[in-house]
């Protein structure tokens, strides 16, 4: 169980990595941002999971670790399956939005691209709070709130051209006030938010156990 | 009297939130702009506010930390409304500044952006500063720097097209020598920071009392 | 003179912040460099300073600390006009750099550029090196590494256009190797790198006596 | 033996740093891009070799170290020469790359690119994390994360250009679902990635030893 925890861990971690990397090749573009988001995606899931499973998300790091007498041998192969398995996953689902059809008239988003990425990244962000400004086992750190903010920077450069980028219902709702949001849209990312901050918190609590 | 200084915390960091995202898509810009400005903003706020409210700034963090155990059931709506209240008075600020007259003849800019936006975020540039640097809750932390520093560069994102962004008497006097800046303004500019210094420190005083 | 190295520390604070926003308008140019260059100037200098003065280099945030009890009031004239101070100076400075004749034939750049901006990025780098990263006073912290590397991010925004840029005598030489940089400049470049770390040293030891 | 831990602690960080500022040059291009590589490869190398040499990796901060008391001056001139040296090596290393010729048809990269820059930031990215989130003498850090991330984005920049920059076999075979990478390039970038992080343990244990 315990071992499930780190796979778990090293599984999400490397699934928003990978996906960061797809979804700014597919939709982002240009200079600094690939590189800005990638890093930062990197940073955050390193600080959400160190504790737990050491944050590796690569094969290569484990390799390191194993050799250097920070991860066991037996757990070396263990490791790599979930990394894989969280990158493959996520180039697979990044592929599959439609970034193409992003924006549909009257200014709302396309319903399946607004689910998914505003669930994702609500997740990443609560998961990224819990782990990282809740736990005893992190515990007056200095990074909670690069982490955190981070969180969004990340979420905005990845999916912040096919949905509204907003993770967060009151800025949703703020939307409709500031510049004629899509009604629509903007409950749909409302509901996405409160489902991916529930999940979140359920896998915190396996996590924590 | 403790939920109150929670709330007013939640109500502070979820206007800078928003009123960032709101002025980036109205004056910023480009590219990288809004996402570092808006993931800068966050978490600039969260370290300002976190071990007053927790800092959560969004209903869906809220959430997920009531799953978690981290906050009590029956404060979740009275978070929840102060994150709308800060968001909705963001984004109608936001909406109500005259950015596209911005800059008058004679390199002067328009008096009620420059009074609003030098005010705005030199309240908190101070608040960051006491909340991150001078509380002894916060003692030892190694953000403070990072946060202080990060508070100008999304006042200079947020509002730096229509304003003289200097968030400091010293630079706006600064400015005269350096590029013959509006001297107007230049005044104007300083009263507004020290209002805003000051009524940062009133905040603090009433949050740490 | 328990005051006089506030004050000194207070007045190299502001000198940076302001030279960089005046560099980074005179010669840096669009959308993200000038907020970043100027956010993390005053970052640097927070943490370089923020033990012995507090790292105001605002008197809007001395005024704040004052009232909020973290600045003795009588402190707040001297605080502001050594800010003042520093910010003129440096307004000053950045317009007298031959900026229009930056690069002459051959590769080389102007000799006064080059002394003035390797001696102070070089200067602040290193009194950023012994501040944060060798005083008994900051031991332990962990923000260290960005203050440095932000330092010479900084210089690289606010001089790189004027000068090497290199803030590092391995840097100048490697740069024959590479890419055919002008000997003249490098053997400038290098004296004033020297000169710069040497100052630092000495300033450091007035601060930390 | 204990002084040749740190001179080889100042040869790597000197060549990233040096091999970062040439490859930004010679492939990486506008804006921010170099000023933010540079940046962060310095501080990466000074969180990651810190504790071992000070991490200084320029001439003139180990002058001004040893001015302060905190180098002894017998040790700057072995300093100076391991920096100059890491950083002409670096210099030469990058000239060499074949930047023109980088992509060959049907999308893969030149081999030597591929195996020199994969290789080289794998190492950089295992190296960095067993200094900052294994060692025992950095236990307790807030900076890994953002070290260990940064690393990445470093590399992104630096070589993202001549090579697939994943640094992470996870990431090349999701590459592969994710682009229609060419397979014989990921299959040498993970050979590369994996000798790299094994020679970065090894390095680690002689350090630590």
């Amino acid at each position: 169980m315990e071992n499930l925890k780190k796979y778990l861990v090293e599984f999400i971690g490397t699934f928003f990595l990978v996906f960061t990397i797809s979804a700014t090749a597919l939709w982002g573009g240009e200079g600094v941002i690939a590189p800005l988001a990638i890093g930062f995606a990197l940073m955050i899931m390193v600080y959400a999971g160190g504790y737990v499973s050491g944050g590796h998300y690569n094969p290569a790091v484990s390799l390191a670790a194993a050799i250097r007498g920070a991860l066991e041998w037996k757990q070396w192969i263990f490791y790599a399956l979930f990394q894989i398995l969280g990158g493959v996953v996520a180039a697979l689902a990044a592929t599959k939005l439609p970034a193409a059809a992003a924006v549909t008239s009257g200014g709302c988003f396309d319903i399946v691209n607004v689910i998914v990425a505003e669930f994702l990244f609500t997740f990443a962000l609560c998961y990224v709070v819990l782990q990282t400004a809740t736990s005893p086992k992190t515990e007056g750190n200095s990074y909670y709130g690069l982490a955190i903010g981070s969180t969004v920077m990340v979420g905005a450069f990845a999916v912040g051209g096919i949905c509204l980028g907003a993770f967060n219902p009151a800025v949703a709702l703020s939307a409709i006030v500031f510049g004629g949001a899509c009604v629509k849209t903007v409950l749909i990312t409302i509901g996405a938010n409160l489902v991916g901050g529930a999940l979140a918190a359920l896998v915190y609590k396996f996590v924590n156990d």
